[in-house]
């Protein structure tokens, strides 16, 4: 594996049903040419593994961790409990209430050990993709440039956006 | 310690300011002969010492555990996570919402990993103390016997009251 | 009917089309070798037949009784009211509001007469299987063991799951 | 007794703390002459007590039957399981979020056995007291004339008011 | 048109697509040999002849008024402000928030003004349509009569249903 | 009276207990030299004063209505449903659920009679009357003028403030 | 392009997948021969364009200024920021909550920056547009007077309509 | 200034009595040895100096931004808006709602602008302090060690609590 290719991020997800919509979390972080080190695992079915994973995450080299769950989502506040990295966390639509269940249970995290949360969904897998990348921004000018380049892109391809 | 002393509920919250409200839950244990191991212990600020504590929990005896916690209330997922034991949760109102955060993230737990959640607070606490008493009674004849009681009680005293 | 073939759970719920849900519950108890009796009777609209089913519980035979319904779910309520057993309550999602209908009719129970509530929809259906199944192990180390061996083979399912 | 204070409405509620509220309900009753029976009963504490006292409901000679409760709240439902007569539900904030429990226990009744749900709380009750006047002077021109005047002077006392 | 067509029960609704819903609320009162005049009116897009219908429902012969409505639901509020009927208001599912909003507006009435609420969309249209039936056997033992055995056939299909 | 001092904004409230809030409304008028005419007026207990002050609000020189009410806040619908003067409701939070019930019933009116929904309380009091000079100041320089001064004064403000 | 082509509204909206719900608003305020100017503007994506379009939005004819957007929905916030014309928010239901979320983001402006807020999605897109044309006919009596006739047939459309 | 007393991280808030919460995020800093700009500025009322502040953090040597907001909460969202430094928000209970429209405006960002949301009020205020730690430490093992410390020695605090 080359050095470009040693993951930077984890991204862990509650079920094998949260692929789908964690791709895009995958696919923002290539767009940045960071890669991704993409797991199941469950803060509930997989606790040992879950919390060794988090606790190994650091000297593994990654960067930042992202979780994903929904229902009673616990998995994002179980990667914050055993690590000192940035810990994002994406609250994903499960099978009743529309996400509420799942964005309450990984926002409001007690005092001491945080989670900063994005958006439900697709959304936030996205999100979460380029919160990363801003913070391993914070150190590194090259990528800042390029969150800028993609940014303005952005903006370019909304303004260009014709109604009718 | 007897015989009679020794725990057989354990009970865990996730804040000292929870013993209000869980004082509750081991007085109506007490009612019932039934000594409760109560500790302060944090799913995410404690996280080993909490995973410790269920992994534990069986072969110290007990036999269910009781966790209480606000926000996104994970402590009870955590105990389940960790033990094959029964696992009660009660949903502490917080800083905030209510309890309903509380309640979402206790309640929503995914398929595999069983929390059976009471009420949000202290009604909640008292009746998480009195499934567990039927969770022991279920092989228990004399147990049964004073939960029958405790019913009779209860239903008279209601009988009881006058309005004005 | 041969002694393994005595019910000791019970499955009530409030309405036929129900059973698509709690299906997964008699069928998560079958795995453990447990056989459950399942009935649909509404705490409206069969009152007493839900009253005398539920006090006739325990001296027939049952160990633990799991009430599913939706909307203004009073099914486990009714169950509690009338039994000492330990009751799970299952939320369903009804005709609106995704199951908090459900939710909070099921949890939210005063003071005095307990239900332990499970997640809302399928995840709770076999939730509720799994925390009678503990309960039943609380003095019964075959099926403990039984239990032991499921969460085991659970972590292990998803600990292989691949992504892409 | 005399004829004129044998009750018509039945108020019960499912605890003593609901009366400071209901109270208003039989203080409304009593602007119209009507007398109630006013009763402390649980659905889940008293239940055999709650169904016999709905089942006699008719041949006490009771008209409409008023049910508080708050949280899981099951007595309006309880009522309406056990009588013809028509029930309605005043949902009582009680320990936590503030009512919408209550509300949504009592309003959400499954097809087939219904209850007329009010605003929560203190103005529930009054307007319990009021809707059970409108349902018996559906057959009364005396009482219907009375309801009138309470509208006519109700409307007088807003349009009096005087701001600053 | 003979005696026995003659309107008693009042159905309005705010708009046509709420007639796939209360058509059952007609055809339950029809079962009970009850005629009913529906009418599509809106509180807010016809207020006069809104006002009109509630207020000449009297003389018109009727004894009960349901309305239906959704979102911002106002309806039966208006029908409520118009009449001393006895009025009973349907919340519809409208175009989001799964009915939350229409319970809401019809639910909370202020105080002097009471509407009887009952569930969501079809079960509550089936129930206003049994809750009208009860209030118009109050004083008609024949009626009354038949909602007892209404009751009971539906106890009794319930009672037979089979699971698999 | 002079010119100056003849009403071009109503404000009307479903019950004096809002005054307090709405008192807020009329004092920014005035700030801006706008008189308004303050009035409770209910949409259920004072129906017709309220249909007919909507009704000529127009001919007694009246640009813009403000309504404020709670719980099933239905004031502002009906005036907007008697007048084609633009109608902004203010959510007022009443006795229970923290004026989500108030919110939802001011704002999802259904499609062809618009009311402009401003935030619940005292904030919304205070943005109902902003909103209200923006309206008039449409064709009207030199209240726009003094708008703009506003915005600027509070913009000033903010950025004078001092932390700690 | 002639005078009548001026466009007297602005329509932003913060993603193209809104133009089909903010179609019915543009098409709304054509039936009163208004023309708008409609632009994909983002609070978060394009804030310079947006707070430009805002500032210049006066002095380029523009008399009311209405904006769509879903989730954290801050568009017609941000418009607010920035002009002193009226500005109207229509909550577009996004990706999960149904609407809740956005409706929230909308209404609950903090003193001192209005928006109106309208019902979420479809029936809020057509309403903004009638609020908009209320606005405008404040001094303009040939469009009030189309108001009217369009209030007028809405009336009789609901009249006509029939059931069964 | 020494270069100790360089300001690496900005918090903004969008009222002056959001202070008393958000002093606990500058303490916590302060904990760490990091230095706060501390700023109220409204997203709203303030727009040009918002965008300003947020558009010139990355060149006065911030390296993430918190902000703080109620009700409609944008200010984080602007602030994302404006810069590709990591944003943090924390929802403040405001008004009404009990924080849940906050929390519903700062996290449901729409794809494209990341905000980490924390939980509602002080816990928040709290943890986004400490996020920013741990987003400043991804580059400084000094300033990790010291996060470890922090983590263990909270461990230590809450294992040595007695309950009575």
């Amino acid at each position: 594996m080359s050095a470009e290719q040693t993951p930077r991020v984890g991204i862990v997800m509650g079920s094998k049903s949260d692929w789908d919509t964690m791709k895009h979390c995958r696919d923002m972080l290539k767009e940045f040419g960071i890669v991704a080190d993409c797991r199941v695992l469950s803060a509930h079915r997989t606790p040992h593994a879950a919390a060794e994973w988090a606790e190994t995450a650091e000297e593994r080299g990654l960067e930042v961790v992202i979780a994903a769950a929904g229902g009673a989502a616990h998995l994002a506040g179980v990667m914050a409990a055993h690590t000192v990295l940035p810990v994002l966390g994406v609250p994903m639509s499960a099978w009743s209430l529309d996400g509420l269940d799942s964005l309450l249970s990984t926002a409001q995290m007690p005092r001491g050990i945080p989670v900063g949360t994005l958006a439900i969904g697709k959304a936030g897998a996205v999100n979460a993709a380029l919160l990363a990348v801003s913070i391993m921004a914070t150190k590194e000018p090259a990528l800042r440039d390029k969150l800028k380049e993609y940014r303005k892109s952005q903006t370019e391809t909304i303004l260009e956006q014709k109604l009718d």
